[in-house]
């Protein structure tokens, strides 16, 4: 019998985080200021009814989001998982919808579930940002109206545009601002690419660790220096600028490939080879730094998820 | 909204492996050369199925027992946690029980569930050692046809001897070789002792978490330390003999105190000023003499569990 996609999805956000060294990250050796570890497990569990919701295939995926962020709230006391969450509920969704079919847990499942979402998704998603603090960017002037931070105070103008939950996605996955500017804080939202992309980083990057050996909580982290050195990190440019994270993918990708260092792009063999010697080392820096990669960390648990779903298992 | 009693008993098996040190046992520091915490995280949410049928009501705590040990080694791929889930199973049906009643999860609520185990528990309790290998000692010469490691073979004497779950915790928690002679493998099981005496040290240890301060995951490792000085623990006495197991108690109540080494017995400020640097220390020199109180880290989990229950939250 197949694992529960739920109980995987719940294991994917635990491993996570105990993944180590996922330089800049809370993991199984490293608390930040204001978050610990044990936070993390108390969201995990909190976020149980969620997931539920996002498998029971008759709930909103906006809804199941929403109820998923606050149960995790309540139960950490603070904002642990949520871009984890955003990812999570929509591949939740399609292998339930996928099960008895050939297609399963495939990119173009998901890309149904997005394509799916209505409105109300979006009105629901909105909601899910008075549960918690998020760390955003300000949208471009002529989308203030449709700022996360308003809450449910955006339904109205949601409502008016008509626009869906995918649509609201597009819109921070290619920030007009941003376009080829290249210094404004409005950088690509990597959870908001892979809602309008069909999780190509998610999949990929789940390849990394179902090909990969050993212990799954390594696995997870050569994947987080492969996803944060292929492209810069939402968060840390939403905190510290386009610049810094650019210099951050750069200093992850130095690790890579172990002894012989990369040159042509990043794929599996460099990611399975990354040094975690010196990822150590790196998680120091980050942390002293107050450079948090967390999209990089939410695209891991996504790729968690669905390695497990492939039949990745953890170590005895 | 009181949290589900299922989801309480998770985050107890996600804190007792989490908490740091408990020395021996695997911790969010440490790993044992044949069992790492990520087999821990996969354990917990493969028992859920098992926790939700102790909720329910209707299944009997035994085959709930079973379906909780199953799932759990069917994800862990090893035996993580055989005897938390033992405590909590009954600590789950009492609270379930108890809702909506002045009574609560109170000793007497759980004492209530263990009477109430029937022969078919017992059955069911010994074949859920068919999932997993589990350190015990040899049973008596005249209870050999009750070995657990009999597993469902057993099935045939239960039933003839009409012995319910709790009279074989009966036979664990007093055996008749251990008494007086002080050098016999079989000192009492404490796990089957809480079972047959209403849970006496998990509700004491619940109150030395309530009333302590600082992150859940501290608390439980001082809680550990109070419980193994307290009494030697059973899987040492059976690797090692009961005199180590004595030995093991005494270096644990050493730390106890902090700068005032106590006298007056074990209370819960001896145990909220154990000194977590002198327990770092015992922890790799457990580690190193290869001994694991591992009964000692399951009446930590039933304790983290009842002090959920009682209003304990983790740290943000």
């Amino acid at each position: 019998m197949r694992p529960d996609p739920v109980d995987d999805a719940t294991l994917a956000l635990l491993l996570e985080v105990a993944g180590t060294p996922k330089p800049g990250n809370v993991d199984r050796h490293r608390d930040l200021d204001d978050l610990r570890f044990e936070a993390f497990l108390g969201g995990a569990v909190g976020a149980r009814e969620g997931l539920e919701l996002a498998a029971d295939g008759e709930t909103t995926i906006g809804r199941a989001f929403e109820r998923g962020v606050a149960g995790m709230a309540a139960r950490a006391g603070t904002n642990t998982q949520f871009g984890c969450l955003l990812l999570l509920v929509p591949l939740v969704r399609a292998t339930v919808a996928g099960e008895g079919t050939d297609d399963g847990l495939a990119p173009a499942a998901v890309d149904r579930v997005t394509r799916g979402a209505t409105v109300d998704d979006a009105v629901a998603f909105y909601g899910a940002f008075e549960h918690v603090d998020v760390a955003v960017g300000d949208p471009p002037a002529a989308d203030a109206d449709l700022d996360v931070r308003r809450g449910s105070d955006a339904a109205p103008a949601l409502r008016e545009r008509g626009a869906t939950l995918r649509d609201v996605m597009a819109l921070s996955a290619d920030p007009p601002e941003s376009a080829g500017s290249g210094d404004s804080d409005n950088v690509p939202d990597r959870n908001a690419q892979e809602w309008v992309e069909g999780f190509p980083r998610t999949f990929r990057a789940a390849e990394w660790i179902r090909s990969d050996e050993g212990p799954l909580a390594d696995r997870a982290a050569r994947a987080f220096l492969g996803l944060l050195a292929a492209e810069p990190d939402t968060l840390v440019a939403a905190n510290h600028g386009p610049e810094t994270a650019r210099e951050v993918s750069e200093r992850a990708a130095a690790i890579l490939g172990g002894d012989r260092p990369i040159s042509g792009g990043i794929d599996a063999d460099a990611v399975h080879t990354a040094d975690l010697d010196a990822a150590e080392e790196l998680a120091d820096a980050f942390v002293e730094e107050g450079i948090n990669p967390g999209t990089t960390a939410d695209l891991t648990c996504a790729a968690l998820y669905v390695a497990l779903r492939r039949g990745a298992e953890v170590a005895p």
